[in-house]
């Protein structure tokens, strides 16, 4: 079980774009909906900005560590099953040809129409191997040296992010006002950011803004919510 | 792009075990750590349980909705690959069988080998556009029925996960004394909570205990520092 995200290679956003998406869409959303909630609860802006940067800190720590660790359990995942896959190929090759059978009967082919290429892969035990992982194991063959950056760029994202909704009560001195900006700062850029992040990953923008400023006020309005009721 | 994480289908654990894992992993290290880094900077348990709570509703809230409303962009996007697919095989049927020949030449299969294969797939327009969606674009059907479900494990297991840090808090007055309950608690449910996720993703579950635990100390470690700093 892999516990990255997965990455559809063949699209034309960049894995930079995806990890800037991620780390932001959170950054942006959690830091904000915090300090929102703690508005509702106390007036003083300097315990405010503690508790938002602690955050920002836990967040970007927990998403780019943790995710780092993931990719590197996932790569050693892939090679251990790629381990496995080349031991078969060799010892029990009738069974792991019909394994490739299976996956082409599944598309409705005949023996006679799969058997060709059975049998050209059984004569090249490495595409044989690539072929398992990818078509009947559906995993894709992770680059470790991509999880290092990826776990910076998704880390700095959340940063970056955390920091917009949070200017406002490093500014100001009052929760009320700084509230008040915070709301209209970070709905712009949950607007702006959720329509960049809509022209990337799907065929609708304007949607895609609309819910990314969705979800950030549900969450905002939940913390406040709660940090009123019990306050 | 699909923008929720990649699920393995041909593993053992359940996905109702992925979400959870999901969930728990960011509900155990983020109020964790931001409870502790307030602790850093005030001895009020008030305000740190008030933090602790919205912290735990944003968060809860930026998984869980994020991740329903992520997982029926992934639905929509497969759907409308999917009509361009029908399309293409009904209009550029050549070009469309020169791209299963594709697939098969890069595992190095010769014309005549992938032959009688992309043939039979030509004559069946469904499987064939089955085919192109899992071997050509690396796209998993998705079922929408699943994303409420999913999102609502995941939502609940980081409320979940958020409440054992924040226990100590919520029971004692003294910030001081509940932060080191609460590192003691909280460790301890990081190191099981590893093992198990070990268990169920890895061949190294002690590994993934101490890799769990390493994330949650160095996220409380930073947030407590930078509480401490500013304040």
């Amino acid at each position: 079980m892999p516990q990255t995200r997965h990455t559809e290679r063949h699209f034309t956003a960049s894995e930079t774009v995806r990890d800037v998406v991620i780390g932001m869409s959170d950054g942006l959303t959690v830091p904000f909906a915090l300090a929102a909630g703690l508005s509702g609860a106390i007036d003083s802006t300097a315990i405010i900005v503690t508790a938002g940067l602690a955050e920002i800190a836990a967040g970007s720590i927990a998403m780019g560590l943790g995710g780092y660790l993931a990719a590197k359990s996932d790569a050693e995942h892939y090679a251990s099953e790629q381990r496995r896959e080349l031991k078969e190929v060799a010892e029990i090759p009738e069974e792991e040809m019909e394994e490739v059978a299976q996956v082409f009967r599944g598309y409705g082919l005949t023996q006679d129409q799969v058997a060709p290429v059975v049998h050209a892969l059984s004569e090249r035990p490495q595409a044989w191997v690539d072929f398992m992982m990818r078509f009947e194991l559906g995993l894709e063959e992770p680059r470790p040296e991509r999880a290092r950056t990826s776990a910076v760029t998704i880390g700095g994202a959340y940063m970056a992010g955390g920091l917009i909704p949070l200017a406002p009560y490093i500014i100001m001195s009052s929760a009320h006002s700084a509230l008040l900006i915070s709301i209209v700062v970070t709905l712009a850029a949950l607007l702006v950011f959720g329509y960049i992040k809509g022209r990337f990953t799907t065929a609708r923008p304007i949607r895609s803004a609309l819910e990314t400023a969705l979800v950030g006020s549900v969450a905002a309005g939940a913390a406040f919510l709660i940090a009123r009721a019990i306050s």
